[in-house]
């Protein structure tokens, strides 16, 4: 399974509307026969590759996969659960049940009825999180939204010049082209696209191709090249991003967490004092500092070069 | 050495104009027979209370000391040096050789001649931590700085209305008092004094005695119970402080760093963002990002409950 969810989270940012799955097959004598992931632009399916590399060895075999396999005939390919069956597979390890209404546990289900052994939950935890943007767009109708900081130690993300190369440093640079590999999609402000002029792409051996597409919040003019949001909320127009980078600048972030639609925060903090400066987040709505308790929770923290990687996120109930 | 370091490192912020030496003498099976830190105020040193505890058992044992013993006699009290001689030990392990020109050497080299066997040099970077304080005030003729400050993740110190209780929790605070207890003395300035009339005092249990003097910033009339700096250049003018704690606050944070005042910032980071607020830090003389590099590095950080305490220290050439 830990496989499975290496190949899935591999494929994050390129399967959009479908799941980032990661699938293999396993003999026998529990070597690895054949490995899938969704194809970018989310078919074909991570089962379908794998069960194609593997052909007659699947006879069998066991299929290991991080979502259940779909249930539903569709124009772009087969249902997984046919190909399993036609396959010989002799047993189902899936780590969650789709939440799509069209599955929901009747993939596992059919092939339990044709004499499948199947099992349910295995890796539950890091599947759910390799796969966080697409499960997130399917209970709240809205791509997983992770904000990006680049902050001095006080706090501030330009001098009040607008200067804001460089705070971080070149780990911390790298680390975000990383990031950015695996959303979907990055979106600025027009603030920052006047600025800056950031072309957002992946600047990382083997994974230039990965670049998201680009999206500007601006009230303003359409900009070739760049997909226009109006205001945060037309994330929910979005039906084909499952996890949308929002990199800056201050009035954007403040507009996302304003409306609550930062799910995560990626945190590049440099060991600098900035003093008199822009400030990275403007007026939220919070009048009382008790009620800014509860919502945030840091995840992870590391060194990245001479700088350090925070990552928060909401705290959201059920 | 390391209980010595230990002793030492306990007595900080007490022992203000004299060192926080810490002291043990160890018997030939090894085992500790007496240990010293220096007494609040300076006087008796550390070497004195140990040799007075071990009494006629000190005759052939090993005296572990983190400073060089003093050779200069006072009218309040004799030199460390006579005390050792008089009591019989056959070897003195000192940490660091004093940079007081008073002694700076002659200690260790009178012990040396009277035939106690010496060693320098065990544990030195470990004492020196221990006594930076102190250290840093014998090169540049001023305390040693810390800035503590408490933010919430984007960088606020306050409500723009200057709410700003609490931004951190227990675990934090609990903090900051055990650091108060290892300073000689802490100052805030005069918005801080009149938005949160603040103790700063130690409220934990077994330290409530080691609440330490405090001072205020400001250019306006002296207020009863608090020494008055009138800039903070004024502290080239404590003689008799060795560790001073700076809590803010914004416009006091700014001075101190605009001065180049600031040997070490304690940071209690919340995870919470406040958006619109106060400012931790303003202008303090940075107009390009480049100059604000390799002045600060990151030496610790970890988490106190849901906070997180992250300690720079000021990069300082020589
Ligand atoms: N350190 C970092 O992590 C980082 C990252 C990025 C940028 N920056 C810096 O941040 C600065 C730019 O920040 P900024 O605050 O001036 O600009 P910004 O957030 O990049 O862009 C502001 C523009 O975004 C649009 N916008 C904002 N809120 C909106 C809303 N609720 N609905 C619709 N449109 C909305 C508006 O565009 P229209 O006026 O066209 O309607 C607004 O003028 C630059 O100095 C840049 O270097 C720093
Ligand atoms: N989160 C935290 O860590 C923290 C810590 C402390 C305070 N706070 C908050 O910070 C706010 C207060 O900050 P603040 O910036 O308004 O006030 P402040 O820094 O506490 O005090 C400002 C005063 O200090 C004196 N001062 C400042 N710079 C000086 C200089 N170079 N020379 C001489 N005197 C100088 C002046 O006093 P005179 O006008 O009398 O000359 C000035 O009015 C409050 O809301 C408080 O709750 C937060």
């Amino acid at each position: 399974m830990a496989e499975a969810v290496r190949l899935g989270s591999a494929a994050q940012g390129t399967t959009a509307p479908n799941p980032n799955v990661g699938c293999v097959i396993v003999g026998a004598d529990g070597a690895i026969i054949a490995r899938g992931a969704t194809a970018p632009g989310g078919r074909p399916h991570a089962e379908a590759i794998a069960l194609a590399e593997a052909g007659e060895r699947a006879r069998g075999a066991t299929l290991v996969t991080t979502l259940e396999p779909c249930n539903h005939r569709s124009q772009r390919g087969p249902a997984c659960t046919d190909l399993i069956l036609e396959s010989g597979i002799a047993r189902v390890i899936a780590a969650l049940e789709d939440p799509d209404p069209r599955t929901h546990g009747e993939g596992l289900a059919r092939l339990r009825a044709a004499g499948v052994a199947v099992e349910l939950g295995t890796g539950a935890e890091e599947s759910r999180e390799s796969m966080a943007g697409w499960l997130l767009r399917q209970k709240l109708g809205r791509p997983r939204i992770t904000l990006k900081l680049a902050l001095s130690i006080d706090g501030k993300i330009a001098l009040p010049s607008g200067e804001s190369k460089w705070i971080t440093g070149e780990d911390a640079r790298a680390h975000v082209h990383l990031e950015r590999a695996h959303h979907d999609m990055i979106l600025v402000g027009r603030g920052t696209l006047q600025a800056d002029s950031p072309r957002l792409d992946v600047r990382l051996p083997g994974l230039e191709e990965r670049s998201p597409r680009r999206a500007l919040l601006s009230r303003g003019e359409a900009v070739a090249g760049w997909e226009m949001l109006r205001a945060p909320e037309d994330v929910f127009r979005l039906h084909d991003v499952n996890d949308l980078l929002v990199e800056g600048g201050s009035a954007t972030a403040t507009a996302f967490l304003a409306a609550d639609l930062v799910d995560r925060i990626l945190l590049y903090r440099a060991p600098i004092i900035i003093g008199e400066g822009r400030q990275s987040v403007g007026y939220i709505g919070l009048d009382a500092i008790g009620d800014a308790h509860g919502r945030w929770v840091a995840r992870d923290g590391r060194s990245l070069g001479i700088d350090r990687l925070e990552v928060y996120e909401r705290v959201r109930e059920g």
